[in-house]
């Protein structure tokens, strides 16, 4: 199934993607229900969202929005790549001999086909294309062996860094987490539609050149081992989601990054696609933007 | 004013601290109203929460819950105190020329007089008392001269760190974020309250000995400093807690790492006092522990 959250006539919902119509789940639901308590309640719901019916709409006439609106976690893990890691390390990062786990902020989240924003502070605005890991089960110490029973679905995430950022900190939580440097989407493709998590293309593309071009067998730490670690620490909760790496191919090595005007476009075999084009950040009085929540 | 979470009788809900008494808001709030909201609304609340009146309790009596049950952000600065940069640097930590901030995942908070536990995978657990700030606006781009507008109040917060886990990566993502290591409390007390925020004594024990004794006037980066350099980066929520830095007088330098049956007492003028008991984690089975959200 793919679950995605969308707008049409000014209300977000969930729908389910079939080909190029998005089935409408609120009669099968019921109102008010989030993305969080559908994942944490997908073995019993399953069946009936299969069958349900609903109104239905044409995917290209509805907004798609971040397919889980408020994760309490999004983290993604640094120079999970072999070829990746040489070339962070060609920039100057020390290569952790651990898994090297870093937030970004869930306020950068972005919905999968809109702008992402240049910000007057940055310079050096990079993408990464990764496999985006949809926890679906509140959990703690799981061993490697069940760790594909916790997850959920699959999306695709671009890790946007602002590399002159990442220097300033070691942590990356300022270089990673500028309003808008995470999109997220299309939708979640459930587990059970996908044969392989570990052995799946990506390609990246900015203004429709290839840039990024991996398979996730390439990971130095897979997915299964991450949360495996992450889980000996944490507790993970439903929604939670994880960004898996990214292979190599960034801007920073050659010093091509991003301005506006620029359309980067993340395909993942068996999980769609996402765009975004990059803009200017609007000029903000040298006021505080304040508005309620 | 002095907003609590609480249960009593099996209910969790706000309420406001007088004296040793805490009266129930909800007949002022009406039903399912969460902290966030009433943080993000409060310059509107505040006359009608302080008139209110409603069931009454004494404190001794109920549960102090986290303040904040669902922050989107927990967020901490490292290295923020000169004498405390000193000691980590004494530990071969590199001390960064700039705010350098870091997650405390939100799966780690923790209730003001909860216990906290002793990882298995961790023999070097440690306290931190830190001047918490609570976000009460959504805000980006705020100047210094306007951080204060933002803020809501002010709570405690015990940013405990297993020291072992911080070495292996240098985003400390992990070693920061064991579940049970944010015990947050004991109440926020709002900004009007606090004549200088920047003026405040904080004070923590171990089994009664006097192990931190700072001033927030001894910040490297002041706390309007600080929602300056973050909201260049992000926008801030409601409800958002940042973890403001720890004054000389942590564990590790002396090696003198907490053990199960020890019991951490921090005070904040002003604030009021949380304490937590250290407890062994209770041995798991090497199984997923899964349970619903």
């Amino acid at each position: 199934m793919k679950l995605a959250r969308f707008t049409e006539a000014g209300r977000t919902r969930i729908g389910k993607v079939v080909g190029d119509r998005i089935i409408d789940l609120t009669p099968a639901l019921g109102e008010g229900v989030s993305m969080r308590q559908v994942l944490a309640d997908l073995p019993r719901l399953r069946p009936a969202l299969l069958a349900a019916t609903g109104p239905e709409f044409a995917l290209a006439s509805v907004r798609l929005e971040v397919p889980v609106a408020d994760p309490q976690k999004f983290l993604a893990i640094g120079m999970n790549y072999q070829k990746h890691a040489e070339e962070a390390r060609a920039a100057g990062i020390t290569i952790p001999t651990s898994q090297m786990w870093f937030n970004k902020q869930v306020s950068c989240l972005n919905a999968p086909f809109d702008p992402v924003v240049k910000p007057e502070a940055s310079d050096k605005v990079d993408y990464e294309i990764e496999l985006g890991v949809v926890i679906g089960k509140r959990c703690r110490h799981v061993s490697r062996g069940e760790a594909r029973s916790v997850i959920a679905g699959y999306v695709i995430v671009n890790d946007v860094s602002a590399r002159d950022w990442l220097p300033r900190s070691p942590t990356f939580t300022l270089g990673k987490s500028f309003d808008t440097h995470g999109p997220v989407g299309p939708w979640i493709t459930t587990d059970d539609e996908i044969a392989d998590p570990l052995d799946l293309g990506m390609k990246l593309w900015v203004n429709g050149e290839l840039r990024q071009d991996g398979r996730t067998n390439d990971m130095i730490y897979d997915i299964y081992d991450q949360i495996a670690y992450l889980t000996t620490v944490m507790t993970l909760e439903p929604g939670d989601i994880l960004a898996t790496g990214t292979p190599s191919g960034i801007g920073a090595p050659t010093g091509c990054f991003l301005k506006p005007g620029d359309r980067m476009r993340l395909e993942i075999e068996a999980l769609g696609a996402i765009e975004s084009e990059i803009v200017a950040e609007t000029a903000h009085a040298h006021e505080p933007v304040l508005s309620a929540m």
